[in-house]
């Protein structure tokens, strides 16, 4: 399996961490022949009540407890969940963490406490470098990724590299208009995939409390649950259907919690993306769930620091 | 200006041709300091109610004529309305021309004919390729290029490349789906931007017979062709919005027929961009009209035979 590498530092050990609403993921990785291993990841809890002092002084805990212990680690990656200026390395906006994010500088505050540069990714970029290089998507051609949860994250990896476009930011599949007049979006558009296919959503169609839930009462045979899973696939597969008509994607790479409901969930995609392209061989295109469970945003993070895509 | 190159022939002329359901256009080319500057185009009539046959002659005519007299022309481009078989060079679906040609094997014919290879490509993607080199996208990271007429095609350029997908048909930015239970596309698809934007559903929503018609009028004042206008360009600038969101652009340059009505529909384009997108900075990006006109696709296509994209 080839593993290509963009530019970086190859010959060392990079440490990724994933920063979510619950707990901040590690890895450790360790680059090997031009591709990456992993050597080992962990987690541990974000104290995201705390606001962000407390949550940065979590992270650099974290950091500090790695590099201390092992000076061959050449590189740190972050993975955040939200925006954040690439230039300035503060955070622009944390939509599910609470506290004063905005403006909140957490790569100078790493950089500052840790003695090193610190690379940030978006966690949902992060994944699509994990699943796209060491994943289930390594050796495509084109891969989209979905990460589907609180929020739908996503990503796009061509020929071994992940398109972040002009301004670093491509890759919000979640944000295609799918219903132009449909609900209100998070990002203020209306009518996203995101709001139309969220845990949320598919949680209230349902009348259930959570998506886990939904996705019981479908296995034990609710019509309810399963309409609303119907229709949550029905717009998830309109959204990925309009990425293979632009991208020509080989693999689509579904993870996140929801994505735990596998089949229940992905047969309907797949059937939505047949019925929508017809200009794009299809039948050639595989929708799998995402290989690297939890721990992909923190390995992509390792890679994201490795490789500065 | 860097005009980046890919693999293929870097020292030499190179022919294209566009064929179109009213003319073959011819472009020559030739490269220089790694970059290519057009010699000439021009163009004569396709033939295509003569269909496949006369077409195909039509098309060797074009070429060997060129060809007898330039022994310094290394590669042939074909740029051609519809979907073909990369591997075989057999069509599979011109939408636009008339007879029977699903299966006709025009690469064969020409290659058979004028004694050398013969590279195809789509029409809108010979366009983008054109744009994106050494018109209105040249030296940009990210372009998407529409190209607006009796279909709507499309093509995305990356770092100066071509992304063709995984299967070499990636770029169908006028087959996403932007209203899920919409009309009918030719394609089989329901709600795909095409039918709701191409020329003939302007000129349907406006009451006039042509697209054409429809600016004329609109520049008069007229309310219902103002209307007609304003409602295709809020479905361009949703399917337009959808890729800014998934591929960052830093531009976005449209051609084809309906492109000549210039701000009347390059304004509300850019604001429904402007509504729809906040995650990405779109006061960054440039919605222009294409910069190399009606050649764009010959030049295209002669291009595409140098670098085999």
């Amino acid at each position: 399996m080839e593993r290509s590498v963009g530019k970086g530092d190859l010959s060392s050990r990079h440490l990724g961490l994933d920063l979510g609403g619950t707990n901040i993921k590690r890895a450790l990785i360790e680059s090997a022949d031009g591709g990456y291993q992993d050597l080992w990841t962990d987690k541990r809890d974000t104290g995201a009540e705390g606001g962000p002092e407390v949550v940065a002084r979590n992270m650099i805990h974290a950091a500090a407890e790695v590099l201390d212990d092992d000076v061959s680690i050449s590189t740190v990656g972050v993975g955040v969940p939200g925006l954040f200026d690439a230039n300035t390395g503060q955070i622009k906006l944390f939509p599910n963490l609470p506290g004063a994010w905005n403006g909140f500088p957490l790569r100078d505050r790493m950089e500052s406490a840790l003695g090193r540069s610190v690379w940030m990714i978006n966690d949902a970029r992060a994944f699509t470098l994990a699943e796209g290089l060491i994943g289930a998507g390594a050796g495509c051609h084109t891969v989209v990724c979905l990460t589907l949860g609180t929020g739908i994250g996503g990503g796009i990896m061509i020929e071994g590299r992940l398109h972040l476009g002009a301004f670093g930011v491509a890759g919000e599949i979640g944000h295609q208009t799918i219903e132009p007049d449909g609900p209100l979006c998070g990002c203020g558009n209306r009518g996203c995939m995101e709001p139309l296919t969220q845990a949320a959503a598919l949680a209230e169609l349902a009348g259930r409390a959570t998506a886990e839930e939904v996705f019981e009462a479908a296995t034990a045979g609710d019509e309810r649950s399963l309409a609303a899973i119907q229709q949550v696939a029905r717009y998830l597969g309109i959204g990925l259907a309009n990425m293979v008509a632009v991208l020509g994607p080989e693999r689509i790479i579904i993870g996140g919690g929801i994505s735990d409901a596998g089949e229940l969930l992905l047969g309907p995609i797949r059937e939505a993306v047949r019925e929508r392209v017809t200009l794009v061989p299809t039948e050639k295109i595989e929708v799998v769930v995402a290989a690297l469970g939890s721990s992909a945003g923190a390995l992509g993070a390792a890679l994201a620091g490795a490789i500065k895509p």
